[in-house]
C-alpha cells in the first residue's frame, strides 16, 4: 500500500485560528485550535498561526504531507495569497501567507477566502454529496456564512468561481435595504445584507429596539445588554416572544431578497447556509420560510428548482474547505 | 487553403429577428432581419426564424457550416435549448429550437440567453478584446443589457457561467428599491433594477412624473403621452431640464446599487453596457459618474480595480454573441 497522502490546514478567523490535518476523502484525522490575540500585532498573529501549523506538520508523522491550504477571514487574492484590507484582521492587510510559509516550511502553500473555501467544503465533501431533490448530482452550489460578518462563494460544477481576483460570493456586502432606515455597514457603505443578518447585527438590532422602550414586556429587555447576543435573541425568538420574532422576521426577509439575488445571478441548484446565526435560524425551523419567501420572488419557476439546506460540516467547514482546495491541485 | 467555416445564427428578440453568417474571427459576412409579427402565434413566430434561418443558410454558398448558433431573449436551458416562459415571446413557452431546428436543417444547433452570448461575444470579440488599463487580458467580463429589459451574463475566463440551468446573470431582477415607492417589475416582484433603468421604465417614470403635474415647466410634458420614450428623456436631460435630469439621476443611482452587487459577487475586471439605454448614457459621458457611484459602495480598494465601458459591438452583440457559443464547440 502506498503512503496516504494528507494535507495540513489551517482556518484563520477574527477569534480563532484552527489547524487540522485531512486526507484526501475529506476526514479530518487531527485537529487542534488556539484563540487569536486580541487586538494583536502582525507578529503576534503570525506567530499563533504558525505555532499551529509547526505543531500539525508534526502530527503527520509517516503519511504523505502534499502542502498547506489555508482559509482565511477576508479577501484574498489566490495567486500570491495576499490578504486584502481583512476587516477583522486589519494588521494583516498586504501579507501574503503563500510568499511566508512557503518559505518557512518548504511546502506548497495554497490560501483562499474562508467563505469561498467553504463552498467548496461542502460541494466535495458535505451537502452537495446529499442526493438532491431529483436525484442528480449538484451542479452550482453556493455557500452562504451567517456569522459575525456574511460571505459566501460559489461552486460550479467542481470549480470554485474566482472572478478576476478571487474577491467573489460577497453576499453580505449586497444591498438589501434602501430605505432611509438602513443601517450602517462594516463596509462603509448602508443597507448591505450583512447589517440585517449576521450575528453582530441581530444583537445590535435587539440592543436598539430595547432602549427605544418600545417593547418593555420583552424578555430581551431583561438582559443585559452587554451579553445581549443573537442567540438570546433566537431563544426568545423560539417563547414567541414578539420583538424577537419581529428582528428574526428581519432576517427572513432579509435572507429572501439576498438569497434571490444570488437565484437570479448565479441558478445554484443547492444554497448552503452556515455560521451560528444558521444554526439559530434550523433550531426555530426557518429554512423553510426563507425558501417560501425566495419562491415569491423568484421571475421563473425553474429558478426555483433548488434545495436550501445548512451547512453538513459545521464548524469544520473552513478546515474541510481548504483540504478541498489543496486536492483540486491533486486532481 | 481549406474551405473556411462559417456558422448561422440568429438572434431572436421579442421585437426582432436577426440572422447572420459569421466566420471564425467574428466578422459578420452577411445579414438579415426581419420584424416578429405583434402578438403573433407560435406558428407566425417559428415561421418568420426559420424563413430568415433558410436565407441564411444559402448565403453561406461553398463554405462549411458547422452550425446554427441562436441567441434567445429569455430563459433557456443550453443543453435541450428549452426556452422558459420568455416574458416578451410568452407563446414560445417550452419550445426546444435545439430540436426543432436540427430535425428540420440537419445541422447541429446551440441555443443560449441573448443577453448571456453577449457577454461571450463582448470577451471574444468586443470590449474584452481592448487592452485594460493595466495592459493584462481581460479575465472575468460581466455584460449588462439596458433594453427594453434589463439582462445580463458573465464569462469567466473564456467560459460562460451557465450555473445549474443557464438561467444566470438575471441582473434586471436584483433589487435595488425596498423603499414603499418601489415599482412593479414584469417579473411579478417589486423594486428590481428592471423597473428604474429600463428603456421602458425610463419611459414610464417620465410619463408618471409629467401627469403628476409637479414639473408644469419640464419640456417633457410638451411631448404627447404615447412616444414619450427613454430617447426623449435622455435627449432633455442633455439639455439639463430639471425633470429629465433628476429621471437621470435615479437611472445611475440604481444602477450604481446593481453592479456594485455584480462587481462584490462577481469580481469583474471588465463591466460591459449595451441596448438602447447605454447609447443614451455614453451620449451624457455618465459612465464616470456610474463608475464613481459604484466606487463609493465597494467593500475594497481591489473590487474597483475594473473597466465600465460600453459594447463594442453594438446591435450586433447578439449575433456575434450567438457565434462565440458556436465557435466555442469547434476550439
Amino acid at each position: 500500500m502506498s503512503t496516504p497522502q494528507v494535507a495540513v490546514v489551517i482556518d484563520w478567523g477574527g477569534s480563532w485560528a484552527r489547524t487540522a490535518v485531512v486526507d484526501k476523502k475529506g476526514n479530518i484525522l487531527w485537529q487542534s485550535r488556539n484563540p487569536n490575540p486580541r487586538n494583536g500585532t502582525k507578529e503576534e498573529y503570525l506567530d499563533n498561526a504558525e505555532r499551529l501549523l509547526t505543531t500539525a506538520i508534526k502530527q503527520t508523522g509517516s503519511s504523505q504531507l502534499v502542502g498547506i491550504g489555508a482559509a482565511v477571514a477576508g479577501p484574498v487574492e489566490p495567486r500570491t495569497g495576499t490578504f486584502y484590507q481583512p476587516p477583522n484582521l486589519k494588521v494583516l492587510d498586504g501579507v501574503s501567507f503563500k510568499a511566508l510559509w512557503e518559505g518557512k516550511f518548504c511546502l506548497p502553500v495554497w490560501v483562499g477566502n474562508d467563505a469561498n473555501l467553504a463552498a467548496m467544503g461542502e460541494y466535495y465533501y458535505g451537502a452537495g454529496r446529499q442526493p438532491t431533490d431529483n436525484n442528480c448530482p449538484v451542479q452550482t452550489l453556493f455557500y452562504v456564512t451567517l456569522s459575525t460578518g456574511v460571505g459566501g462563494g460559489a461552486v460550479d460544477k467542481g470549480s470554485l468561481y474566482l472572478g478576476a481576483n478571487g474577491l467573489t460570493g460577497e453576499i453580505g456586502h449586497t444591498l438589501v435595504d434602501s430605505t432611509d432606515y438602513a443601517l450602517n455597514c462594516e463596509c462603509g457603505s448602508r443597507g448591505c445584507l450583512e447589517t440585517k443578518v449576521s450575528g453582530t447585527s441581530i444583537a445590535y438590532i435587539a440592543k436598539m429596539k430595547v432602549s427605544s422602550g418600545e417593547f418593555p414586556e420583552s424578555t430581551l429587555t431583561n438582559i443585559d445588554s452587554a451579553v445581549l447576543d443573537s442567540e438570546a435573541v433566537f431563544s426568545a425568538a423560539g417563547d414567541k416572544d414578539p420583538l424577537a420574532v419581529s428582528i428574526i422576521d428581519g432576517v427572513i426577509s432579509a435572507l429572501g431578497i439576498g438569497l434571490t439575488n444570488i437565484v437570479h445571478l448565479f441558478n445554484p441548484d443547492m444554497i448552503v447556509l452556515g455560521g451560528g446565526v444558521t444554526v439559530g435560524l434550523v433550531k426555530l425551523d426557518l429554512l423553510t420560510q426563507i425558501k417560501e419567501q425566495i419562491s415569491t420572488r423568484t421571475m421563473s419557476a425553474p429558478h426555483n428548482d433548488f434545495q436550501l439546506t445548512s451547512t453538513a460540516l459545521g464548524d469544520s467547514v473552513g478546515l474541510v474547505g481548504a483540504a478541498a482546495m489543496v486536492w483540486e491541485q491533486f486532481k
